[in-house]
């Protein structure tokens, strides 16, 4: 009877409420999952099963004693980029990987919460690229249609929650990878503001601006998590301290921001500007007003993630390796790293006035609107596609989302409905920073208003709480 | 009679509200003044005077209207990286000079508040240096003693005010440029925490962390420039948006924070050592307890400011001019600059990261402490110590200073009396970031107390108001 149940947090709280369930035996049924699952590049590496039973078993033990759990018996994975104490984290690369002797902070967090680890979740390499197929030793499938890519960097991360492996998953994102995966599987991809949640024990890609994501299948259940992992950590050098703006409602009536129709681009791939269209419609219908801006210093700001000396950070995590095994590493990745040799400390210099200006520029945008909203991903593209053209169609996937890191946005894509063709599609809200909480209410109802499938199972949205 | 008026503002205050003398006469008196003294090298450039009187008349004019003006009739100058209209920013180098278009932000500030602009005041070519005689056209004198540096690179912004042209100056601070000169010359340095007040208008050094300086007689004259100054600029990407602290008056017992002994070093220069234990007594006096920490946290980001890729940060001011006419630069300033050339984007994350974390661990150890207290200088150099060995010499200038900007301090050099040979001598406070409204208390004290000349005029601390 477990072999049906969603793990959607409402369905397995309520499970766990009456008895239907206990967290040792849905880890039990996730070992039986994963193990049935035809697609073996979910995940890298999985907890060893006793052990996680054994964490079970606690996790009851301390809710029994009266401890409050806010995510008791919530199994979830990590990207395998986030350390986990006693286990490699490999990034995706075999020759970069080493065991880590401590938790990272989320992992710290989530356990303490009563979370239950899972196991570590595949990924481009080095968290570098939109399009989930950038392995070396297997790429994952989307949850879908496995002809198309299941988007990335954390691919994994995406694809367990959309196919019923875990409750959630933490990504990683620099550049999208914490929306990207989330559009192309049915999911719901919520990125934090830089800072908000601590990224120590992670291994970076832009430490001063890569963020945890949230992968869940619902929008309430991404915040829970947020709600957890949200505050300061001194460990983490670009921690804030700030805390995180309260909700407010959006009310009957509120402004909503596109780019200027000229400025869209879904490169050929009609099915996506339909569903862009039809989502832009049901803001509408939610009581949202349109207003065209100029989406050019956004863009700009994206174009600097690798187009500048800003992609150089990488090299701080990943430069040893480029030197002393370049064979291990995926051509596409190589390229980018390589090509990060060539910028000087005053190039740096230039570009980071340059993004603080455009920081400036976009904030100003952005203020009283609710959200600035985007498609997720322009065009969903075939493996095949990827593969005729690694670099352009990876690109290509970054429109829509490469930008909002460096310029320290508050996001969140939201599943809203399958294409025509039945494929996944997400709806990006941007906010200004530390207003994760503002896009809440918005993307719920977004969510609740699309009433489709959560991630590739068949269960719909459960009831509101 | 005006031959002898102090630029203090109380005195000219007190004559202006006496009919003793006008802003017109004043500026009079002050052409006077420059014309006949004996240093031709404080003064880059003089506003015409025909105009300043206008500009004169016009306060005038405009206090009668009615108008407040909480710098009304005071004269001041501004060092030569600072942007005037219509004039030449020169930077110290022929070469680099080129016509401002528009005034820098403090400019304007000063000016609307009835502060009457002098003229543009002698520096370290590039503000590169804390000698004061890295020019390549002639060096302001120190003013007290001709053999002994002026400090830069203020130097002419500090001197100015030392020998009564002015009764202000605006200098540039990245690393003790608007400190040591104020210690080698018996004035007050007043710098602000990094964002606090506008650099717009600047050619910058640091442009991340660069600050103007205010160079007055009196720790009560900068903190009334400094009110005029604060606040956010738009138009200045570091600009903070953070109001000052507020201040709290440090009451009968306070903590104050001192290097371990073996820390110190005056570099051979005993009347420096003794007048700083003096000041430490001058402290317990006023009901002060000492703790000794670690300087080396302080130490190494200080070391980062020219032997790091943040040194690069100066190429993008200064980098075409080294290109064009690398001749035109004085030799130990291009050596700084070429030496900036040699770092990637890979060390100036790394750089950027540590020093992230150096702030993170001197904040703490600020913590709860009144200020950090140091010798501005360790050792008052000759000028023929300078020719001697110009970089080391330089250098060790900036044991105590270096590190302020970088970790985005609020400091004061306060003159607390001269040392035994007769020499000026600076006691630096540095507080926690934007606590400069903190260390005003302790300096105005230890200022009184010390009750020494003001500057090198003869005379002495003005009734408290």
């Amino acid at each position: 009877m477990l072999e049906h149940l969603s793990l959607d947090f409402t369905r397995l709280r309520h499970a766990y409420d009456h008895q239907d369930a206990s967290p040792v035996a849905v880890v039990r049924e996730i070992y039986r999952r994963i193990a049935a699952h035809g697609d073996r590049h979910i995940w890298l590496q999985l907890a060893p099963l006793d052990a996680v039973l054994q964490q079970a078993a606690q996790v009851e033990r301390r809710r029994d004693a009266g401890e409050r759990l806010p995510l008791y018996g919530l199994p979830y994975g990590v990207k395998d980029n986030i350390h986990v104490a006693g286990m490699p984290t490999t990034s995706g690369c075999a020759d970069f990987s080493y065991t880590a002797s401590e938790d990272a902070a989320v992992v710290e967090r989530l356990n303490a919460a009563g979370a239950l680890f899972i196991g570590k979740q595949n990924m481009d390499q080095f968290a570098t690229g939109l399009v989930g197929v950038r392995n070396l030793d297997g790429s994952c499938l989307n949850a879908f249609d496995a002809d198309y890519i299941p988007g990335g960097s954390s691919s994994g991360s995406a694809v367990a929650v959309a196919v019923g492996h875990v409750a959630f998953s933490i990504g990683s994102d620099t550049g999208g990878s914490g929306r990207i995966p989330a559009a192309c599987n049915n999911v719901v991809g919520l990125k934090p503001t830089p800072g908000v949640v601590s990224t120590y024990g992670f291994v970076y890609c832009n430490r001063s601006f890569d963020v945890a994501p949230v992968f869940a299948l619902t929008v309430d259940d991404a915040y829970q998590v947020l709600d957890v992992l949200a505050g300061e950590d001194r460990r983490d050098l670009y921690s804030r301290p700030d805390p995180l703006l309260s909700v407010n409602a959006f009310g009957a009536g509120f402004e909503f921001l596109v780019p200027h129709a000229e400025q869209l681009e879904f490169f050929g791939d009609e099915q996506s500007a339909r569903q862009y269209q039809r989502s832009l419609q049901v803001l509408a219908e939610l009581g949202g007003t349109p207003r065209a801006i100029d989406l050019s210093p956004f863009l700009e700001a994206g174009r600097l993630l690798f187009d500048s000396p800003l992609v150089a950070e990488r090299l701080v995590s990943y430069g040893e390796t480029l030197a002393r095994a370049p064979e291990s590493i995926h051509p596409a990745v190589r390229a980018s790293l390589q090509k990060a040799k060539s910028y000087d400390a005053e190039q740096t210099y230039k570009t980071l006035y340059r993004l603080r200006e455009l920081q400036r520029e976009t904030h100003h945008t952005l203020q009283g609107a609710t959200a600035l909203v985007l498609p997720t991903y322009g065009r969903l593209p075939t493996c095949a596609e990827v593969r005729d053209d690694p670099l352009e169609v990876n690109a290509r996937m970054g429109r829509y989302t490469y930008f909002a890191n460096p310029l320290r946005l508050s996001g969140i894509s939201v599943p809203v409905g399958l294409r025509d063709d039945g494929l996944p599609f997400g709806l990006s809200l941007l906010g200004l920073p530390l207003h994760d909480l503002r896009l809440r209410d918005l993307a719920s109802r977004l969510q609740r208003h699309a009433a489709g499938r959560l991630g590739a199972t068949n269960w719909s949205l459960p009831d509101a709480v």
